[in-house]
């Protein structure tokens, strides 16, 4: 598999005249290699020449962690007091005196691309996902069996936080729940655990605090990790007690919209226009103004990817496109919502790969 | 505070003639304004003029994470729809159309930097480490106090992971229970934890599989998190049953290999003095070759960060320096051992900040 991929980057790179393909840190790389880089200042990094075999650049102590990937790469090792740019540096210009273009992963950290480019004048630097972008973004059958066993394992948290207690707990604790269920799911890590209760629901990237929750509090938990490489993410609403007539007037908008947004991912649509489907259902009810994000992202072994669920994107799905579809209604110093389940585009219409139950859940 | 160390940045950019600094993910936005960016796609940059107020360019939907900070920047948000590095580009050529010369954070992810050189082509690019480094590699008394509290906290789990059994637990489930205990001790975070059973501890960075640990393996656990945005790190070794006594004979090697490590971590001393020190007693004892990493890194809000204690830095110790202390000897195919505390150089000599017990636990 790993082989195969590493030939269809190779494809692409002769393609756009990119000579040299360079992963560190990021998703790119263990998704061509199997292999992920520990994100420290020792620089691992996979040198993927465009006509010859790959290098894999490793701090010696690493090496060890590598699993036998026969074919794929070779490795070299550097040890401490070994400069690991000027090892990059010298793989390129050995292999192609003449290299002049070099796709860098994305989330490769600021200090080495700055010590390459000085090392390496005469090369051009692209980012990586020019290359590996349209290979990750489509998902074949293995890959959504990943995601969705991701997502079972996230709506079986979603199920047992509807029978605990919420009122008398910090959110920091519920977070803290959420964090470990998942990894006592099965993630190998949690890769965030949103808890806003209140008013803090309003914020939507709001971090988890001291805060206690009471009687009445609206709590918005948005969670998700990472399972076998890759992502789970879910958003689900509760409410301690009683809830609000109002309260319930504004979520049932969400609900319908979130439904809007999941119908109109069908292969073909555009990824502006489904995010145009879940808007309009809240535009229409008045709370545009209140709905201040996209409508999702897409998801594989990062929680955050192509294709993004946003005004300006014109790609049209295709099948194997995973995606969230989380629309937000936010009242600020008041309350505020959002629902998100994972959808995948296949030929037979929208999967929804969450299935744990979407109404405000009454918890105590 | 924070507005005294964004003065102390100001006053180093002009030592340096660097006429902004460009901050994003990473330990120096945190540091220089209290507020941590999201490790995602949405650009949020710190842009600070060596001559004028500071500015957070953040996403809209993240505006309300930020607490007050009076004084310290501006805040400008943008849209779902807007372009975060015209913004950036455009603040900058605002405030100095003749800028030549930034510095952008260590951690930034490639693609931010290669758009921000596409649109600012006349503008050099520098590491921000030049100017945040020696500001953040000092540590005051309040920073010496929470990296205290952190290794009381990690210390607490080592007294609690003696008294449990290992033998019939895979490393993963080990590795949960130091990921869970730290987060009940405080932690906000867990980075991460080590666990590495029988012939797997030969491997430094090991990650922790399903191997199930057995009667007579010797377990290596190297976990830290953050707390209160401090980091914490400690490794401690754990032996199930009897221990060999040839496995005793090499781990006494490395106890006296640390202690004279941290003993030689005095104040004028140099770095690569300290690593000296610590590798002459395992050299001495024939094992040499088998300390394949450096001796160890400096800690402060980021798990690693300088001094790195290791051959070639010449860099003297201060008073406020902190740093582990964390020789290991590693045999390929049969065991491994790394023992570490956090140091803290001081006027009246080395202070170790972990206290848990550095003998070979026995566990059952």
């Amino acid at each position: 598999m790993y082989a195969e991929r590493l030939d269809r980057a190779r494809a692409r790179m002769r393609e756009l005249g990119i000579d040299f393909l360079l992963l560190s840190t990021g998703a790119d790389l263990p998704y061509l290699t199997g292999y992920e880089a520990m994100p420290l200042e020792r620089l691992t990094m996979l040198v993927v020449p465009a006509d010859a075999d790959a290098v894999l650049v490793i701090p010696t102590l690493e090496a060890p962690r590598v699993q036998e990937q026969p074919g794929a790469f070779e490795l070299f090792t550097w040890d401490e007091t070994d400069d690991p740019i000027e090892i990059v540096a010298g793989l390129v210009t050995g292999i192609d005196p003449d290299a002049s273009s070099a796709a860098i992963g994305d989330h490769t950290w600021a200090r080495f691309v700055l010590d390459l480019q000085r090392a390496l004048p005469s090369v051009e630097f692209r980012r990586a996902s020019v290359v590996t972008g349209p290979l990750r973004v489509v998902k074949d059958a293995a890959e959504v069996s990943a995601l969705r066993a991701a997502a079972a394992v996230v709506d079986a948290v979603v199920a047992a936080m509807r029978e605990r207690p919420f009122a008398g707990r910090s959110e920091l604790e519920v977070h803290r729940e959420l964090v470990e269920r998942m990894l006592a799911g099965g993630h190998e890590r949690a890769n965030f655990a949103i808890v806003a209760a209140g008013p803090n629901a309003a914020s939507p990237h709001h971090d988890p605090t001291d805060r206690v929750i009471e009687h009445g509090d609206v709590v918005l938990c948005d969670f998700g990790g990472t399972m076998h490489g890759y992502c789970s993410d879910i958003t689900r609403m509760f409410v301690v007690g009683d809830v609000d007539p109002e309260v319930r007037d504004v979520y049932d908008v969400l609900v319908a919209a979130q439904e809007a947004g999941v119908r109109a991912a069908t292969v073909g649509t555009t990824c502006e226009a489904v995010d145009a489907a879940a808007r309009a259902v809240i535009v229409d009810a008045g709370f545009g103004e209140l709905f201040v994000h996209r409508t999702g992202h897409g998801i594989g072994t990062e929680a955050h990817e192509d294709p993004y669920v946003v005004a300006g994107n014109t790609t049209p799905l295709v099948a194997g496109h995973a995606f969230s579809v989380e629309p937000g209604i936010y009242l600020p110093g008041r309350f505020g919502f959002r629902l998100e389940d994972i959808v995948v585009a296949t030929d037979a219409g929208p999967e929804r790969l969450n299935h744990a139950p979407r109404d405000l859940a009454i918890v105590h």
